[in-house]
């Protein structure tokens, strides 16, 4: 496994205005991990003033080496925000005690499960008006504050849970996500945990069960492996005493999509004892159609596409003008492929650009002597 | 799902020398996907004369025009190699009228299992002494031409499949794969497929099952994708055509690999429905040692580490210098960790490097004012 890369610049970010400064600074976060280190160190790129806590000192003071804070202790009176960023299951009693000793201070969680934790911080009867619970979408396989980042927020979508913290508690929140970069969503608990055991506990287990079998793969055949099976695992080298955790505390809603899961496994497994090929095809069509149902990688909403279709010219060299013609338009091109017309020899170039630039490239493309179908 | 970047520039690559040349050039490609024309731009780049056949002249027409060769056929006789990059399932045939048709040819195909077709080539009688069956580590979840690239292989390792071919025909076989930037492998046809079933056709399928899950989940949960869910079902995008070909030829393979699967998959799901958190850890735990054991990125086999222990210094400001001067070395690092003495309160950074940097690191870092742990 490649080594985490400490080393990285840390990208420039903006500062906080005064306002949020105000609100929000000085911060304690209590959990100096790769998360909590992060949020560290974006707010300290921001200008607030981070205090960083740690059961392990040794984390904290790693973390403040990497410009996430200080470890120095601030006078509890003055805090305004408290970023719990410890394991799910030591959650609760970390907030609990972070309101009692942080008595003007909002306290947030970042934790991967929200029922689980609320349900258990209502059991402790603190008064939960300055409890925010959140989540932030964000993390990699590394743990710990060594590769903590600044930017690891950056147009990420980071959960509130609604229905936690008074309307106050809950900007502050708003004001904390916007200095790290990322964007709000607000979620009610039980909707916040069935996305995540779909969007991100589900491809965890998937990647782990994966690569728990290239442990009885011979050394030799390992050097086959491409960029694919890369991809699939990279999640898998991720903290299994955090996993542990994270996927016990969502069993609920995890169970289900496992059980689907084994559906489908079965009927693949039944379909190769058979040789039918349609029933292997038809998991792998299911699977094409899953992915293309990702929004893209920024969250981003695409508006309407269209699409621009050009006869592919019986002549390379002619084609390769098409392709640097395309280019030279600076037509984001959403997607591209080849169609066959069943009636005629002819192949056609298929643009999705988006609608508003269509009619410009049609233009373009036939001043240029292209042939389009309309 | 984002567009192929059809408009990334064809990276430079060397050119074949006259031996090369001599013993290669003109080349036929049969089947102008993904893997067929990259192969085209790749022998182009070099220098060699490609000749481009596919059952749709669209497909040859825009390989052409990315750059994979001519669509001009060439005379019979004089083809020195033919590279098949069909679908499995037509490999067979294709290799066999391609070494009737091709008198002076080498033939090989790039299919991604090896067993089933050798069986059905052997079959039909024909005369295998020019045919050797390979197999290149290295595609994309798109395919057809578009996206091909003349640096698909380079540094990716092909498999030759020990036992077919003449030696000379094996040779030029390597050559080609020489051209192509890639390393070669040799192994007999039943252990590559056992190989890619765990470390190709496994993650395939089961990025294909978790994306599948995907199709179930609301749009707006859709939007806390992160990069996990996106690295793991990047390959579910792939050709399902394609894919249930490779998988039912592969079959018996597989069903191995995914009985396993299923097998870790029930001891998961009871467990968590014994709210058993330690058997969750296990499979994760597991999948992390066996993303472990996958070599590093380019195949390269990292030689024997050393780890070079500093302890952390109780002072944040020291610790950034810490990372600039480990920086300042230029040292390779190969992973690096923080460790706990659990007898006193220091902690340490292990810092793992090439075993003949570690000396130098040590020398330098204790000039630095450094306290190592022996």
């Amino acid at each position: 496994m490649a080594a985490p890369d400490i080393l990285a610049e840390a990208p420039d970010r903006p500062r906080a205005d005064q306002r949020q400064l105000a609100l929000l600074s000085p911060v304690v976060v209590i959990g100096a991990g790769l998360v909590g280190a992060s949020v560290g160190c974006a707010l300290s790129a921001a200008g607030l003033a981070v205090h960083l806590r740690d059961r392990y000192r040794s984390h904290a003071l790693v973390a403040a080496g990497r410009g996430a804070g200080s470890v120095a202790a601030p006078t509890n009176a003055e805090v305004k925000l408290v970023v719990v960023a410890v394991p799910p299951q030591a959650v609760p009693a970390v907030v609990a005690r972070a309101l009692s000793r942080y008595r003007n201070a909002v306290v947030t969680d970042v934790a991967s499960v929200k029922t689980p934790i609320l349900d258990a911080l209502r059991a402790t009867g603190a008064d939960l008006g300055r409890y925010v619970g959140s989540h932030p979408m964000a993390g990699s396989q590394y743990s710990g504050p060594l590769t903590a980042s600044a930017g690891l927020f950056v147009d990420r979508r980071w959960v509130i849970a609604e229905g936690t913290g008074s309307p106050a508690a809950v900007h502050a929140v708003e004001e904390l996500i916007a200095v790290c970069g990322a964007r709000v969503i607000h979620l009610a608990p039980g909707d916040h945990d069935r996305a995540v055991a779909a969007i991100s506990h589900l491809p965890q287990i998937m990647s782990s069960l994966t690569a728990a079998r290239l442990r009885e793969v011979p050394p030799g055949d390992l050097l086959l492996a491409g960029q694919g099976v890369r991809d699939v695992t990279r999640v898998a080298g991720s903290d299994p005493k955090l996993w542990a955790q994270i996927i016990t505390a969502n069993r609920v809603q995890i169970l289900a999509q496992l059980r689907s899961v084994r559906n489908d496994l079965d009927r693949l497994v039944a379909g190769l004892e058979a040789d039918d090929q349609e029933a292997v095809g038809a998991l792998v069509a299911a699977g094409r159609e899953g992915v293309r149902a990702l929004p893209g990688k920024h969250g981003r909403r695409t508006g309407p596409l269209e699409t621009v279709v050009v006869e592919i010219p019986d002549a390379p060299g002619a084609l390769a003008r098409l392709f640097a013609d395309i280019q030279a338009r600076g037509v984001n091109i959403e997607d591209l492929s080849i169609e066959h017309d069943p009636a005629e020899p002819a192949g056609y170039l298929s643009v999705a650009v988006d609608a508003g630039r269509a009619e410009g490239l049609r233009t373009a493309m036939t001043r240029s002597g292209w042939s389009l179908r309309s």
